[in-house]
C-alpha cells in the first residue's frame, strides 16, 4: 500500500518501524507464534492440499468455497512480516503455498477449487452465497501485501489473470454480467491493486461492482432463476426464512438499494464495513463526492446508534449483523472479530479520505479493545464473538470450521505500520501513537520521526525529528477524542499553544534535527455513560483509561460481579500488578449481596464497601472461565449498610 | 366443576357471587363486550360456518386445526356466564353453536373439521403439530361448563362420543397406540369430564395420556415414519431447526422424558402450564405421591428461576417457551396471556393438591397482573404478548390469526368463582379477597358467608357469617405472602391471635349467625428487587402494593421512563385519580437527562427531583402508545444534580 503522489495516504511498512513496549511483544507472538498456528491449521485442514487438485468425491477434506481465502489471509499476513524482516524459512512457505495457488489456477485464470473440483461447471452460478469473488478478494489483497513485501510478482500475476477473467464475466453477455458478491472485499481489494500496479482497469472494475449492487433487476434474484434452486447457503437454518423475509435479506449484503443511496448501517458487519472501505477508497481517489457524502452518512449512523463502546460492531448473531438503532445488547452482543478489523479498515479509509481525526478515534477504540479482544494474549487463541458480558464465563477457540477471523487479526497486527502514520506531499500525520519511527522523502531528502512513549498506560509522548537538512513540513498530531482538551504540546521544551483543526494539532515550521515534540495526555481513568435509549445499559457506568475500555472479572473481585456497584463520588485509581502485565483501575465500590429468599424479595441485604478492580476489556477471558461485564452498576442512593 | 366427597375442590358458580367493585365491572365487561366481540369475530372467521361442512377445497375460509377449540372454548365462557344467570339469547347462542357442532361429528363420533373435510383420511397422523387432542379437550371443558351450567347434556354426549372414539383409538392396534397430543389439554379436560360424569375411565384415561408422553420410542418419531414427511407444521418458520435439534423440540412438548421424572420448566409455555395443571389433577384424584412429587419439583423451578414479576411466565418469544434460569428479558418478554393464564389453572390445582396458599400467592399474582394486562379495559382487545416494558409502546389487538389468548380470558374471567373459595368436609377456605359471598352445606344445613371489601386497593376485609343454626367449620382464610406478618384478625371486634399454618390463618369454632371476621393486611407500596442474576432487572427496582405490580408510563411522567431514577430512601404514596380509575404509587425519584453528545459521554447530564408516577401493570397500554418499564432504575448514589 504506497502513497500516490499528492494524496494522503499511509506509508509502507519497511519506511515504519515500532518498537513499542505494548505492541511490539504482541507483534512478535502473532509472527512466532499465531502465524505457524495457522499454517498448522490450514496444513491439518486440507487447504493447502486442496490446491493440488487431488481431490475426488469421497474423499475426506472436502474443499469449501472460502478455503482460497485462508490461505490468501495467511499470505497476506506472513507477507507483512517478510515486509519487515528477512525470514527465509517463512518466504520459502508462502512460496510454497503461492505455488500451490498457481497450480490450483484453471488454464482461463478461475481459481477456485470448490468449483474446480466438487462442483464443476458451476462457477460463477451463485455469487450472492458461494463467495468466488470474495475469495478472490483476499487473493489480491494477499497479492498486493506480497508483491510490496518482496517484489516478487508470483501471485500478482496469478491474481491478475484472475481477475481478468472476472471483469470479462462482469461484463456483457458474460456469466455474471451486472453481478456483484453477497460478501463484499474484492471491491476494496481492486482499489489495492489499482494502487500497487497503476492500472486503472482495476480501479474502474471496483467501481462498477460497487455500483452494480442494490439495482434493480435483483442479480440474486435473476441468478436463483437461471440457476433454478436457493444456491449453496439456501438450506442452512439462519437463511431459511430468505423467501418469506425478502427485504431483510437483501439489507443482510447490503443489496437492498445503491450504495450512493444508503442511509443506513445494516445487515452483516463484515460485509458492511468491507463495502464502505472500498467505497472510502474509491470516494477518495476519484473524488467523488457522492460516495464520500455517503459514507459519512453511514458513518454517522454507525457511530450514533450502533456501535459497541469497545468498538465491537454487529449486535445481532442470528445473522452476524446490526441490529437497530440503540440495539446494543451486552451478553448477548455479537460484535464479531472481524467485523471490528473491519471497522479499523473502513475508520482508516475514512481519514485518508476526510483528514478528519475523529474517524482514527473509533480506529484506536476498535483496535486497542474489540479487535485486541479477539485474540488471547498467548496468540494461538480466538473469539468470534466479543460480548460485553458473560455470567458464566467464555473461552477462547484455537480454531474454527469457518476461520476468518483468526487470520483477519494476524494480517491487521502484522500490518499495523500503515496506520500510524499518514503522508502528503507537505505533512506528516501521527495518527497513533506507538514507540518507533517513521522515516520518508520531503523534498528530495530523508526525514525520519522517533516516537517515544509508554501509550496506551501513559500519556506522554515525545516525537524527535531527525533530517539530513533544514526541512519545512507540517506536523500534524492527533489529538485523542478522549483527551477532550486536557493535552499540553511543547516544542524543544517550550510550551505552545496549538488551534485544533480536525482533531489535529498542526505544528507548520522548518524542522531541524533533533528538534523534539513532547505531547502530553491527561490519562485519567474516566466513567463513560451511554444514551439510556441503549436498555443494557440503563443505570450502568463503563470505565476508560486513554484509549482502553476496562471491564470487571470475577478473578479480580470478590463475589458476583453483578453484585458490585460503582459509586459516582468515588475517585479511581491506576495500579500494574504483576497479572497480566496491564493497568488496573482500582476504584471503591460496593457490594450488595443478591437479594435471598427466592427469586423477588421486597428486602435487599446491606451493601458493604469493596475495592472493584478492572482489567482492559482487551485482556479479559485470559485466566479461565468466570463472569465479566464491561458496564458496572451504579451503586443505588441508599444501598449503604 | 363440583366438589367430590371429601376432597378439598371448588365451590360451583352458583354458589358464589361476585359483588365486587374491581372485579364486577370487568366480568360485566367480558359478558356484554369480550364475548359477543368473540362471537363476531368467529362468525367473521368461518369457525361456525365450517361446521355446517359445506366448505369445498378452493372456498375462502379454509378450516383450521384448531377450529373447534376456539368455538369450545367460546362456549365455555358464555356457559359460566349462564351459570350465574338466565340470558336465553346467549343460551340459544350457546345452543345453536353446540347444534353445528353435532353436525360437524362424524358417524363414529370423530370432531374436527379439518382432517374432514381438509385433510380427509389424515386423521391421527400428525399427534405432534395437528392439535387434534387439543381441539378435543376444549371441547370436553365447554361441554362441563355447559352441563354444569343448564343442566342440558346436548355437548356432553357429543364429546363422550369422542372421548370414546379417542379411547378406542389410543388403545391397542388403535390408530394413535401409546400417543398423546403435542400440545397438552385433554388431560386436565378428561380429568374434568371424569368429575362432572363420575366416570372412571376418563380419569384413566387421562392418566393413560400422561403417562404415554416422553416415553421410549418416542412417539413422535413413530408417527412420523409412518407418515412419511415432517407434519402439519414442518414447514413452519420456527419448527424448520427441528430435525436438527431434536432434544429442543422434545422439550417444547414436555416430551423429553417421561411426566414423572421431569425436573425443569422447559418448553412451549402453555403446553407446559396445562400438562402440570393435569399432572396436579390425577395427583389429587388418585393420591399420586409420585406425580405429586414431580409437580413440587417443577413448580419450585418455576418460581424460583423462571416467573416474571407479574406473574408471566415463558420468556422467549421465538418459540413461545421458557428460557433459561434467570433469563427473564423485560422488554423482549414474550410471557403469552395464555401462559399467565395456565399458570392460574395449574396454580389453583397446586393449591387443591397441597392445601398451601402459597399456590394462590402465585395464582393472585398472575390474576391480576399477567392475565389482566392481557385484555383493554374496554374488554375487546388483547395482548398475546405482555412484555415488561417498551421503549416505544404497544396497542392490544381486536382479534388473532391464532385467537387462543382472547377465549381464553374470556373463559377465565367467567369463571372467577371457582377461584375464590375452596371447601372440604369440615372447612371453608377463603383463598382470594373478592367482595361477594359464598354458599354451601355444612353438616345438612345452609351456610354463607359474605366479604366486604375493596381489595386490591385496601386490605381490610369484614367477612359476615349467615348460617340456619350454629355450624362448626373452619374458615381458612389466606395470609398473602406479600402481607408478611403486618396483618391483623379480628372476630366479632376481638382480636384474635391465629397461628398460620400452610400460608392459612384458620379459624375453627362454632359459628353463629351473625358472626363476624375483620382481617386486616397492611397494604403498603413496597420496593421488589430481583435476583442478580436476572440480567434485565440489575440496577432496579420494582413497586408492588399488594397484590398489584405497578410500571411506569410515559403518559404519566415527564421526560422519557428510561431517565427517571427511584431514589431507595424516598417515600412512596398512594393517590387515586381520575385517570383509569385505579390507584397510583406517587414515589419522590430523579429524572436524569440521556447523556447528550453522542452515543457515549463521559458527562451525564445533572438529575433533578421529580414526581414518579405509576399504574397498575395491568392497565397500562391502555391511553395510547408510550413507553413503559415494569422494573424502574434505582438512582445512583451521587447522581443527584
Amino acid at each position: 500500500m504506497t502513497t500516490r503522489p499528492g494524496r494522503r495516504g499511509p506509508l509502507p511498512i519497511e519506511n515504519v518501524t515500532i518498537a513499542d513496549e505494548f505492541w511490539a511483544p504482541r507483534r512478535q507472538i502473532v509472527r512466532d507464534r499465531t502465524i505457524p498456528h495457522q499454517r498448522e491449521h490450514l496444513a491439518a485442514g486440507g487447504q493447502f492440499d486442496a490446491l493440488r487438485l487431488a481431490w475426488r468425491p469421497g474423499d475426506p477434506h472436502e474443499p469449501h468455497v472460502f478455503w482460497e481465502s485462508d490461505v490468501a489471509k495467511w499470505i497476506e499476513a506472513a507477507s507483512y512480516v517478510l515486509a519487515r524482516e528477512r525470514d527465509a524459512d517463512l518466504e520459502r512457505d508462502v512460496d510454497e503455498a503461492i505455488g500451490l495457488l498457481g497450480n490450483a489456477q484453471q488454464p482461463d485464470g478461475y481459481l477456485n477449487v470448490y468449483f474446480t473440483l466438487v462442483k464443476p461447471g458451476q462457477r460463477f452460478t451463485d455469487l450472492r452465497d458461494a463467495h468466488e469473488l470474495y475469495g478472490a478478494g483476499h487473493l489480491i489483497e494477499a497479492a498486493v501485501a506480497h508483491y510490496e513485501a518482496t517484489g516478487k510478482t508470483s501471485l500478482l500475476d496469478i491474481v491478475k489473470r484472475y481477475v481478468d477473467l472476472i471483469d470479462r464475466e462482469l461484463g456483457p453477455g458474460g456469466a455474471i454480467e451486472g453481478g456483484y458478491d453477497g460478501h463484499e472485499e474484492i471491491e476494496l481489494a481492486l482499489v489495492k491493486l489499482y494502487r500497487a500496479t497503476g492500472e486503472r482497469k482495476y480501479l474502474e472494475l471496483s467501481e462498477r461492482i460497487l455500483d452494480n449492487r442494490g439495482t434493480e433487476p435483483y442479480y440474486f434474484d435473476l441468478e436463483r432463476d437461471r440457476r433454478g434452486d436457493e444456491g449453496w447457503a439456501g438450506d442452512h437454518a439462519a437463511f431459511r426464512a430468505r423467501p418469506q423475509q425478502p427485504e431483510l435479506f437483501r439489507e443482510y449484503s447490503q443489496a437492498h438499494a445503491p450504495v450512493r443511496e444508503q442511509r443506513h448501517v445494516v445487515g452483516h458487519a463484515v460485509r458492511a464495513m468491507y463495502l464502505y472501505s472500498a467505497m472510502a477508497d474509491v470516494a477518495l481517489e476519484r473524488g467523488d463526492l457522492e460516495l464520500r457524502t455517503a459514507c459519512e452518512r453511514l458513518w454517522n449512523d454507525l457511530v450514533s446508534t450502533k456501535l459497541y463502546i469497545t468498538g465491537g460492531v454487529g449486535a445481532d448473531r442470528t445473522l452476524e449483523s446490526f441490529g437497530g438503532s440503540y440495539d446494543l445488547p451486552d451478553a448477548d452482543a455479537y460484535a464479531e472479530t472481524c467485523a471490528a478489523i473491519g471497522l479499523v479498515f473502513w475508520a482508516h479509509r475514512m481519514a485518508l479520505l476526510t483528514g478528519q481525526a475523529k474517524y482514527i478515534d473509533v480506529l484506536e477504540l476498535a483496535l486497542y479493545n474489540g479487535v485486541l479482544s479477539g485474540i488471547s494474549l498467548d496468540g494461538t487463541h480466538f473469539f468470534y464473538g466479543n460480548p460485553l458480558a458473560t455470567d458464566h464465563g467464555l473461552e477462547r477457540s484455537a480454531w474454527f470450521g469457518t476461520a476468518c477471523c483468526p487470520p483477519n487479526l494476524a494480517r491487521l497486527l502484522s500490518s499495523l505500520e500503515h496506520y500510524i502514520y499518514a503522508r502528503d506531499d507537505t505533512s506528516l500525520t501521527v495518527n497513533l501513537y506507538v514507540a518507533g519511527s517513521a522515516r520518508w522523502e520531503q523534498d528530495g531528502g530523508s526525514v525520519s520521526l522517533h516516537q517515544a512513549t509508554a501509550y496506551p498506560w501513559d500519556g506522554n509522548v515525545t516525537l524527535t525529528v531527525e533530517t539530513d537538512a533544514v526541512r519545512t513540513f507540517a506536523l500534524k498530531l492527533r489529538v485523542p477524542g478522549w483527551a477532550g482538551s486536557a493535552y499540553h504540546i511543547a516544542v524543544n521544551g517550550e510550551a505552545v499553544a496549538v488551534n485544533i483543526r480536525e482533531g489535529y494539532a498542526t505544528l507548520q515550521r522548518a524542522w531541524h534535527s533533533g528538534d523534539s515534540v513532547l505531547v502530553s495526555f491527561q490519562m485519567e481513568p474516566t466513567r463513560i455513560w451511554a444514551d439510556q435509549r441503549v436498555r443494557s445499559t440503563l443505570g450502568k457506568v463503563a470505565l476508560r483509561r486513554g484509549p482502553i475500555v476496562h471491564c470487571v472479572e470475577e478473578v479480580d473481585n470478590a463475589g458476583p460481579v453483578s453484585g458490585l456497584g460503582l459509586k459516582r463520588s468515588s475517585g479511581l485509581r491506576i495500579e500494574h500488578p504483576d497479572t497480566l502485565d496491564v493497568d488496573q483501575i482500582v476504584a471503591e465500590g460496593v457490594f450488595e449481596p443478591t437479594p435471598g429468599g427466592g427469586l423477588y424479595t421486597c428486602a435487599p441485604h446491606s451493601a458493604c464497601n469493596v475495592e472493584i478492580r478492572t482489567v482492559p476489556y482487551f485482556a479479559w477471558a485470559n485466566r479461565g472461565k468466570g463472569a465479566m461485564t464491561t458496564w458496572l452498576r451504579e451503586a443505588a442512593e441508599g444501598a449503604l449498610g
